[in-house]
């Protein structure tokens, strides 16, 4: 498999993470969204119509959106699994994963932080302020969540899954952008135990072939 | 069952389709969040830690976040079912689903147009333009999705998934208002078909019980 992959993207994290966890080997194919290579009429035709990373390869198959490349790694390489069976753990996992990836990251996402900039001319005082606004508004309901579930040392018991695929690259942005997060005491238990492990290890930002200091 | 909804939430909208097509009977227990009825102390601490609608109430289950539910329900009440079983079909199911419920409902949405309104203190043009531009960005990817599945009459073909339930309650929403569509031809095609079916069309936000002109 190859995937197309930014080291600096939280959505390519996320499925660097799935795929460590699998022990899936891929080769990464690095996508430079800061000079806009994602937006290249060859990768937009060819490889991922979303115009976005990241985009998984896998023969003949070419697939982008992050939650729609790990559910079809969980199809396919159940084991383990990530999207759980058991009908209301499922619901929880997918509940909390949700929350990050349609409530929190996309309106901190490059694209959104460049037009606040180049079209909204805002200064980089509000631009902090709307990153931070966002990030404590879903912060806050992630532990909410976690607090209602109880669990650990993962978010939802003795295994990790799509919530902590989730929630270890949001948290790693967030503290990038100097968020004080303290206040989310159950969230970084599940970030800094999941740090300990090889596998999100090997996903994060710096140990990719295409990062920059 | 019980949905606490919003006539004019999209996500709510998403899930009101989901319950029609499976013809499953519910209560609606509207939450105008124009009000901010959704961060009431109650409502997040009993019912939906989120702070958001749409929330589903079934026996003591509750449940936020309209991607989990409505895979919760698809869990729960197989037939018809929405998020098809086979693997690639299933990928371009979530694939065109996330590119709606990840990178253009969330950034248009009424808490974020709000924040521009009250915090950035943007013209009336300013916000139109935002709105328009993530519509156009996002409208853009879907349509190459589509050309792509080259399907019909619904996204993937004769019967409607996951995908038809995220993209029309976005359309309803670019249309209100007042995107260019035309350049969206299979897009709307969908669209079109959608609402002459009797799911599609009870779930419309005319027809909810909290709907208000």
């Amino acid at each position: 498999m190859q995937l197309h992959s930014f080291f600096n993207s939280s959505t390519s994290y996320r499925v660097r993470i799935a795929l460590a966890l699998k022990g899936l080997a891929y080769d990464t194919l690095p996508v430079n969204i800061r000079v806009g290579e994602h937006r290249a009429d060859d990768y937009v035709a060819n490889v991922n119509p979303s115009a976005s990373v990241p985009a998984l390869i896998d023969g003949d198959f070419r697939l982008g959106q992050s939650l729609a490349i790990i559910d079809y790694l969980d199809q396919k390489y159940p084991e383990p699994r990530l999207i759980p069976l058991e009908r209301e753990l499922r619901a929880r996992v997918l509940e909390l994963s949700a929350l990050i990836a349609c409530d929190i990251h996309p309106v901190n996402n490059l694209r959104v932080l460049r037009y606040l900039d180049a079209e909204l001319k805002v200064t980089p005082q509000q631009k902090t302020a709307w990153y931070r606004h966002w990030i404590a508004e879903g912060m806050a309901g992630i532990e909410r969540l976690l607090e209602r579930s109880n669990a650990g040392p993962w978010c939802f018991g003795a295994q990790p899954t799509l919530a902590d695929v989730c929630l270890v690259p949001q948290i790693a942005n967030a503290l990038r952008m100097d968020c004080d997060l303290r206040a989310y005491r159950r969230s970084l238990a599940v970030y800094e135990h999941a740090l300990k492990h090889p596998a999100f290890d090997a996903a994060q930002p710096q140990r990719q072939p295409d990062y920059t200091a």
